[in-house]
């Protein structure tokens, strides 16, 4: 569709691009890999070449000076806008954004029982300060009316990687988050101050801030404004959540709507799961991430080593500002009281409360779900003194 | 401050209103009561005769020919409206909205350790249609500019209602909420097509949809737009949370925001607790509320009667269809199956999700706080077969 010079090979991964070696490789081919632990908790920003990797499909590899994406639908003239035009015609936009998969933390899901998905981590998550367009003087630029919408209900994208029968990546996003000048959507063109990795989008990817990761297409081809969500797989039959009673041979996909707005997270990122800490110590020290969905502040993280019945409050940074438009990570340390007579074995385990006091949940199972996404169990690590 | 004719009496207590026998009364000075259990979870609207009562002081009464509310704050002229003005100079908006106590459930945190605070069931909570003026029509009216707030952060209320020395009832909400015709916020003169009650702000009371009760100020005299939040006892020494490790004696007050937009929430009414069913019985029918504050929805609820291991998926009313601006509770019903082998004994719980996939923790535990507020753990009731 209309928009990309794309490099057609025989193997579509034959040209696929270097990647640092230590990224945490979940699959090859497509290229999926976390951050690696010890990069996640300890700085704001993520590095771009240790920034997790979610790609469904084969790279598609994209000559700029040909590029462009194509803007069209229900109240909008058709507009073809050039890498050009988007860095001149419009101001640039910068947002610190946290961008996580739909299925980070999903390796806890498989304890309880077998889910169909990439085994993840903590490390499907990252932030970075993004740069580009906002979507919404985009759509303004091709005549949508933010006060005149009725028509428009959804916005969608589509990239330019694509299987082998041509279908391309897709997804789509609630108008209301697309049109506002206060929800930060971007056409984004820079990353930490660089041009888009080939593995994160390049040219040009959408950066929905406080949406889960997979809204976000990388490769952008098209906007189409609809009264339509995506069409896509991944819109329509994949990335949402059922009961812990449904199963493949039972899911009405139908049932339940596409993730949009994520819910509230956290992590411990250090110590690291197994490790042996020397002894003797009185206090461990612990840190990590967490995150909400929406906009939503991090008002407090609490971590305990004695099965919760005690917490102790971490710091934060940065500290809780303001309750809305949070659209990045909060990290977060404390040191916390090593129980006795634990002959050695500690398990520590973390909370997050949110701007609204949504909290998780304690444990996975009634929260699984056959597609694994969304976990936000509390998170735990079991270390030993030596 | 400027607004009503207030009737002063020597018991502030002595022309208290007439209220329904119906209703679960918690305390009579202030009076403060739930709505009976039969009537939650069985219809969308709550009768005003039976929708919970939650003062904080003796009700003022108001005589609504000389009432006026005064407008006036940062980057406002100052205005006095009254009851004719707010009905004939701005549009009437209708809006069904559910109001819930933050402290509503906080019986079962008493269950972990003592908390301060009435000891609210699960009927501190109630859906009505409201209508009255719009609030960023008010505003409007006064001078602010939507656009240009940058002044304002917080619209304060005072209400009519005070204490000896005269302090009055106040509270604020965030400015992003009051301003945005998306938020529904009104100044209500109307409940279910009637004048409003005395015990609910007769003549004007703010009604903030999503947003929990303490802010939607009752008898409403005064909105002020500031950049500070409400210094009222209400909004700075109260309703808010802390973790579980934190007690009167070492509360940090100003460590978390006051309570906005309110949890996720789920409640089983019906069967009710000790309740006994005739038996023999293969199957129970349930049915209750759920709730989730800041307009998300209701997207599921899920009901078990063996202690979570397995769960099922309750009916919707209504059905999930938009994913935002739902100021309303969703009813729920369905039957489950009765487990074998259980001493005529059957604790059924029940858990909600919301449109970001948030869910309430299992236990009261790790979120019970001093104040016990937003208690949204797992709702269980216990039940026996004769
Ligand atoms: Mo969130
Ligand atoms: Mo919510």
């Amino acid at each position: 569709v209309g928009a990309g010079a794309v490099q057609q090979v025989a193997d579509p991964y034959a040209n696929e691009p270097k990647r640092h070696p230590a990224l945490v490789v979940r699959s090859q081919q497509p290229f999926n890999a976390e951050t690696p632990i010890d990069v996640l908790g300890t700085s704001r920003l993520t590095p771009n070449e240790l920034f997790y990797v979610r790609n469904h499909l084969p790279v598609p590899h994209v000559d700029p000076a040909t590029w462009s994406v194509r803007v069209e639908g229900e109240g909008l003239k058709r507009v073809e806008l050039s890498l050009k035009d988007l860095t001149t015609k419009f101001k640039k936009h910068t947002v610190t954004a946290t961008l996580q998969c739909t299925g980070n933390r999903r390796d806890q899901f498989n304890e309880v029982k077998k889910v169909k998905g990439l085994e993840w981590g903590v490390g499907a998550i990252g932030t970075a300060e993004f740069s580009g367009a906002r979507l919404s003087d985009v759509l303004a630029y091709a005549g949508l009316d933010a006060d005149a919408i009725d028509d428009v209900e959804h916005i969608q994208f589509e990239g330019l990687d694509s299987d082998i029968s041509g279908t391309c990546y897709g997804a789509s996003i609630p108008v209301s988050k697309a049109v506002s000048r206060h929800e930060d959507v971007i056409l984004a063109y820079e990353m930490n101050g660089r041009e888009l990795p080939l593995d994160h989008g390049y040219p040009v990817r959408i950066v929905a801030p406080g949406i889960t990761g997979a809204r976000c297409v990388k490769w952008l081809s098209r906007i189409i404004a609809s009264k339509e969500e995506s069409q896509s797989h991944w819109q329509q039959k994949d990335y949402k959540s059922f009961s812990p009673n449904v199963d493949w041979d039972d899911v009405d996909w139908s049932s339940a709507p596409a993730v949009q707005e994520t819910n509230v997270q956290s992590a411990i990122c250090e110590p690291r799961p197994g490790e042996v800490l020397e002894g003797p110590i009185d206090e461990v020290e612990v840190r990590g991430y967490a995150y909400s969905g929406g906009g939503h502040a991090i008002i407090r993280v609490d971590v305990s080593a004695d099965d919760g019945k005690t917490w102790t409050t971490a710091d934060l940074e940065p500290v809780y500002d303001r309750r809305y438009r949070n659209w990045a990570w909060t990290l977060w340390r404390t040191s916390v009281k090593v129980p006795e007579a634990k002959d050695g074995h500690i398990k520590l385990m973390c909370k997050a409360v949110d701007s609204d006091y949504n909290t998780q949940p304690e444990s996975p199972e009634a929260i699984w779900n056959l597609r694994g996404v969304l976990n936000n169990a509390w998170h735990e690590v079991s270390v030993s003194i030596a």
